[in-house]
């Protein structure tokens, strides 16, 4: 871990940047960074490494994503706290989706000269305004920003790291789902896809008070809670994040699990706003798919959340794509077609 | 963790590549991850987040290092080997610093289209070579790759995440250094710097069999078995990874430590090939630079590799920079000047 690289270098590329005011940007992150993390960090921001002690009995999940300006997110576009927060939710996310407590988070940032200076007139500075989204998401997650790294870049780029907890070989896996199992979904899809479309359209003129899909891609809310019921009770066979799209998300489970998958159109959970396309492959919603026994009982909402039973986990067939959509007019097969929003 | 994310997203983007290549693609990370990791690896890549077990009594070490074409390496001048290797070292130097065992790493990577093709006519893809040059350090460290993920960029860019072990409590900070201590150094300073300058005279055009100055630069080597070795011995009161110059690297020491150093030009064991400036400013030696208290008794080498007395820690003076060069014509004071390749 390295803020202290970004403090050296930046005071070899400019001559008018003093020391005191780099030493204050490292300080500044520093104390925004918080204490959460429920005592797990011994050593945070300032050293070679953050050090993380585990409780006893406790296993620790470790994800990575990395986002790029003009493929995961538009400097034009979003604001400084959305781009914050929208990089934070994606490695919740996948902590979710194992049933893990979230501990620290890691950051490295890269970006240009022009994102990291002080704001003009008394404005907050855009990185400042990032880390307001990122750490506003943290803080309600309990997440501690425990280290990173910064630098310099062209291009926009963020990379999340988060640490969680679970006990030992309990988490939520891809690979457990069997035939005869049921597919279950929190909340709604195809939001974060309409919501972006809705943010095209007004070229990044957003209006003050957000809501709806726009509200649902800008600031996406992660399923931690739902997650952590989820391996509490020890309902779920198998549970992922539906960050990439129900088609392509519900083959993982598939491939993992090495079995195949219904899901019933008319039982689909699709946000009010949004398309049956939207809701297929959109992508970025961040609810939680997962499978669970036919004898399970699953509650209709999961800590405030509405769950929805979407489809069956059934044998697969040789030869044919895992996942099959039945409809009125019958079944046919769902190509993995997770939506890109900047390609 | 989302190795699948790039599998989704690749498919979309290419009409031409067909989706059993890019499992394949995705098949070929797996399976060259390897196996190490000393068992702690409970779930690696495939799933939305790894899952680590840690000994009891041990505390994880965690690090994240970016590393961004143009500013940390140059795709015209530097080998895909060199790049994969440089992008590694980073992380594994850190926990060296601190004297933790490695266990995983995890990668997220950003590349452009065409470094991520398969080479023409049986060549080796570039990404390809990459992982070679990155898996080749990995395996002699025994670190397992563990998970990452992957993203189309039109910049390269590569974020190393280091997790390592370490027994609890035992971490080597850089916050524990005390005056009276004195100053050791492992190997030699400024051959990176030297090798750079090589590297940017050659422009590329690097020979078959690489030594010296060069070979330093483009494949240095992590100081992790002395890390381990000062750990275990329990002399080191503080640590650092001269990672950004030892000028930057030592005032990083004295401030975490509430101290100030001097340092004895005379001492400086300085690569052959290299300056005084580049061995003062130089950075990306990955040596370890460390303090121990004035009764320890370090030996000459500390698994093959030779240390040096450079100097003492003092108490600090007051608008006074910490670090003082002490030369044959006096003392002068050292400010933190961090050699930037590509400023």
């Amino acid at each position: 871990m390295a803020y202290s690289h970004f403090v050296a270098k930046q005071r070899n590329q400019a001559e008018d940047a003093p020391w005191q005011s780099e030493q204050a940007l490292l300080r500044r992150i520093r104390s925004r960074a918080g204490t959460a993390g429920g005592g797990a960090l011994r050593v945070g921001i300032g050293d070679d490494c953050a050090v993380l002690r585990p409780r006893p009995g406790e296993e620790l999940a470790v994800t990575t994503d990395l986002s790029i300006a003009g493929r995961h997110f538009r400097i034009e576009w979003h604001s400084p706290e959305s781009i914050g927060h929208r990089t934070l939710v994606r490695g919740l996310s996948d902590l979710a989706a194992m049933g893990a407590r979230p501990l620290t988070a890691f950051l490295s940032l890269g970006l240009p000269r022009t994102l990291t200076l002080q704001g003009q007139r008394g404005s907050a500075a855009w990185m400042s305004r990032f880390f307001d989204g990122l750490l506003r998401l943290a803080k309600a997650h309990r997440v501690q920003l425990a280290g990173g790294d910064l630098a310099e870049s062209p291009l926009a780029v963020a990379d999340i790291v988060l640490v969680g907890a679970v006990p030992r070989g309990r988490a939520l896996l891809r690979s457990g789902a069997r035939p005869g199992d049921l597919l279950y979904l929190t909340g709604a899809l195809g939001a974060a896809a309409a919501g972006f479309r809705r943010l095209a359209r007004l070229k990044g003129n957003v209006p003050a008070k957000i809501h709806g899909a726009l509200g649902a891609h800008l600031f996406p809310q992660p399923r931690v809670a739902q997650g952590e019921w989820l391996r509490r009770r020890g309902l779920a066979t198998a549970a992922i994040d539906v960050s990439d799209g129900l088609s392509t998300d519900l083959a993982h489970v598939c491939e993992e699990s090495g079995v195949a998958a219904e899901v019933e159109a008319d039982a689909l959970p699709i946000d009010r706003e949004a398309t049956l396309e939207q809701a297929l492959h959109g992508g970025e919603d961040y609810e939680l798919l997962f499978a669970a026994g036919p004898s399970a009982r699953l509650p209709r909402f999961i800590a405030g959340v509405p769950v929805t039973r979407i489809g069956r986990v059934v044998k697969p067939k040789p030869g044919r794509p895992p996942v099959a959509l039945i409809t009125g007019h019958g079944s046919r097969s769902l190509r993995a077609h997770g939506w890109e929003h900047f390609a």
